[in-house]
């Protein structure tokens, strides 16, 4: 039995309960989701701001979930915030949903598209596919200039507006596959790959895939060199439950 | 059930066994893997002219494989030779097992180091980093200077070579993972994942992982764009039964 | 008397004719012409697919060439299917077409643009500009969206199609010379040279010229390195006669 | 007379009592420095984990710098914790030091080598590079393989081996200045300087007259575009102080 | 009392006149600003050759400057002219505009547009671009496709354009700054900043402020390796003054 | 009867007959080669400021060249001074001799090695390699640490250091091509590649053949964009033989 965490790292409930139905329906017959989000926090993350906010909840959640007992971690917001220290603070696998769907798109397309809410968080995509090294096999980003709790508002036009750019990505962009880029818009990608016709992404799926896989292999997060346990240091205040 | 096929692209039935075993290893078990080489190549591959000749095998299992109703398939030689041709002819995923080890290493690590077999080989490696974005995530690559063949030979020489190169990577590069450059390798990642206290990452089984979490997610190669089938036209003379 | 191989990687006489003629066009008075094809393969390359059979179409044509003594070999199709493979069995240099044409632009422009034929061609153009370095000097690429036998059907509708996307790449690009990026518009160049009034390049007759140029200097392809011939090793059933 | 905040993002009094020091011996006579550190926090920032704590003390001092009306805000530890957070929150301009020192050392030398404290730091001021645009600008990256609180035991032996590896740097990397990766390095450079004959830069004097040069041009942080202000909504617990 | 040399390339009277308002403006109390041009030269600068002969006369005005116990230089063309060997020349600082205002936008914003004069001038900037390592920090490159000295008419064509441009970019480029891309257009930036609402950046004043600061710190450029002095050997003919 | 104009950038005479004797020797039956330098200037060019002194030396002797009739030009210094103005001046093709050893080498080899006088000339190379596109096909740089002229002084040292240094950059780096970085190392090549058993390229034969080739293919410099003539401007003084 292999307890994956899955960490939201907004403290929306609705969105929590989306990305955990998301991960559950991928998990394999062995794998228990456990989707939790922080105590603190914002409610939802829209720029760099917002995603330093997070990374402490995400901390948290990480160290919580090590004393659980969990083999792996999924942090579930398009940033991947507070993704390199996680994995310091963690001994099994991290895994951020950009990079995942990222990852995944080019296993199964030259280049892909990325289809976003606010034009604001389009910068930090961009810094990912930097850092990931997938800055060329990204077509074009899109963004349907939408908050992304509009994703949670019960009306459907955050949703039908994500499907009206993945189709006009598909018509314009040239590339093969389109990775969606929020968390919240995780229950519309198996959909969306029916009716266009092609891959459409969401990351938190294919995080749990990962997150899997690496367990599977006997791999966690390597413990030489950089992404090493933090050096003990004592935390002062706010951070002390973090030591 | 689920049917993998795994390739290994030379016509070594010894390097084939070594490969399927380390496939069957990490397979889950609703998986079955088919390892399979061609009939008719090379029995080794160590520069451009060796792959070119392999590619047609590869294609040539990738339809024997899509007639036997296989879920997937893997190109288990470290140059991943003829990935994009195979991945137009299937309609499942197609995983390289140099792509599938570069990516898993990134996963767990910032940076990671090579090790492989004859210096000439190390281009092909250099030329698939540029090509999958992570020429700026490999620290180093180092080659034993042996024939691939020599991991076959017996003696446990190469094998040795692969370890003290291993070690020495460890030392130097300030790398947090090893990636074996050879499918011969496969069989070697654990025990040098123990002994160096590091991930020492062989693409076989790293490829059969993706390419369960793949099938698991419902996504086969994109057939929107230029990974689609090839345009259908007569194949003439040794190329007809590609057909 | 120099001997220069121009090898047609598909089967079609008509488009080994036209890349023949476009080579005696501009060949130096020394230099005579060898226009081969395979005998089995792909009538037009359009694909990852097609260009894994030509690859070996090209191996067979460059093995036997050195057995006539030619002084070197062009691969005449605007991917470059088997270069380096060539590279690694000939003594002499292997140049392929796309990049002649490629490096014969940089010579006269700081950016080019390049015009080729179905959209699913453009992801091989973009991995080449990539290899080569070039990838910052192509302004812009552009495809017709017709097949390349559309270029031999005599209707002159895709010659007319390639004029139109040069005079729009003209207007638009913000480039110095355009690439034409099909073996079968190799007559157009310099037609469209003059029309346009700015340099239209076909890599045909620009790679003639860079074989007569290392020839001329004494150079054939390096046999120190990663280029050196093939180890020796049996090539079995369908490739024996490749040993 | 303009107040520009100093914010030490670690808690350790002496290092920001270092920083300080710096700061005021390049301010210029209409500046007043107002050196800071956050209340709770880590002793020492070396790695991305103490980064992600950092950033959260960086985010306070910025909002009460902002209440105190200073002009501008410096982050002074190498890895430039929370700048983007930072800057969406300011309104004035906010330098970090890594990026002061390396842009400072391509308007003097055409390549920098960078001196640090723990080797896994480095991978910090490889990422900054690369967001930067200096990778090709900086020759060489040296670690001391101390921690960063070694600077302030009052020993002096972090010190000579900072001054050792400048030695080593000039001597063997072809480069035309050296960057010292610590604000806790930041009293050495001027000393430094002379004693090599070749520019020595410390981030923190550089960062002053930084934000010095911006408010003179009457330039703070763009709020137009994706450094605008966060989006309001509520924080919660924990971070109910940064509302 | 500190005297920086503001080097207008081209030999405009009008438009020195108007570098050198810009440069005072933003002077500190103790700086004062000596605008000169060369004596013989082009009247303005709009291509690669115009910038040969433009580097001869700001080599010429930097050895006046020298003699004349200049701190700095600036070099007050887009095109930064004669940059690196005016670098060797001097012993204080040399520091062009268009590296000025570049490194400057980087400081205030993810991303930044550029608008300049005629369109033949943009590849001098994209080349800038990627030597300064900016390449991936420009969103986009604006031409308003009239000559450098459309800029001294008095009839303010040419300011409405670059006004109609800079709002063209605000509207469609997602970038958070706008560069000036011409000397003669340093005027216009202060009310462009306030009309746009958004950082517009001219670079001879943001090059006063780089100036000053280097100084204030002690530095000038690096004479430890590449930027060291010219190694001596006559000059004849008409170089023989910059003996 | 076809006339290239071979432009030694510098004043020595010495020099030029080597280059004039090195581009003689490879030219074709039909073409004849004008060997000239500067009437003014320096005597050898080892960086930045030496580089822009000689670029006007070159903008004159092309635009004597035209006026003979020349059918291109040649700029025989391994800097390639003045390139993209001549080209502008030019309506033949105009290739350095960088640019030339630069595009052979990777024709015939994956990556290669230069082997140059001084280390301050280094960063010239390395930035051509980055704006011609082959920074990652130059495996390393090497410098003897002569100047120039040592290779004019008749001892036949600095000579025996080229050989030295190829002799290592073929034990060590790993490339399968040597390009000699300056263009008094021409005469060299021919011996150095018989000796060492791999490409050893010298730019002015490579440039010659260049040029020989575009000519016959009927191109010379494009004059659509940016590369067109310079706009007439009146050019004073010093500069007025250039109008």
């Amino acid at each position: 039995m292999s307890l994956i965490q899955v960490i939201n790292p907004n403290t929306s409930l609705a969105m929590t309960e989306t990305i955990g139905a998301a991960a559950r329906a991928v998990a394999a017959p062995g794998t228990e989701i456990l989707a939790v989000c922080p105590t603190h926090g914002v409610e939802s993350i829209e720029g760099h701001f917002d995603e330093a906010i997070a990374a402490i909840g995400v901390l948290e959640q990480v160290k919580r979930g090590k004393a659980q007992g969990v083999s792996g971690h999924i942090i579930a917001c398009f940033g991947d915030p507070g993704l390199l220290a996680a994995r310091e603070l963690a001994s099994g696998p991290v895994i951020g949903i950009a990079e995942a769907a990222m990852h995944t798109a080019t296993l199964m397309a030259t280049r892909f598209s990325i289809v976003t809410t606010l034009p604001r968080t389009l910068v930090i995509a961009r810094h990912l596919l930097q850092q990931y090294g997938f800055t060329h096999h990204c077509a074009a980003l899109h963004a349907i200039d939408l908050p992304v709790l509009a994703l949670e508002d019960g009306s459907g036009v955050a949703q039908e507006k994500v499907r009206q750019r993945c189709m006009q990505a598909k018509r314009e962009d040239g590339s093969g596959a389109i990775v969606l880029g929020c968390g919240g818009m995780a229950t519309l990608a198996q959909d969306l790959t029916k009716e266009l016709g092609m891959p459409v992404i969401d990351g938190v799926s294919a995080a749990v895939k990962m997150v899997e896989s690496l367990v599977a292999l006997g791999f966690g997060t390597s413990k030489h060199g950089d992404l090493d346990y933090p050096l003990e240091k004592p935390l002062s205040g706010a951070f002390q439950h973090l030591n």
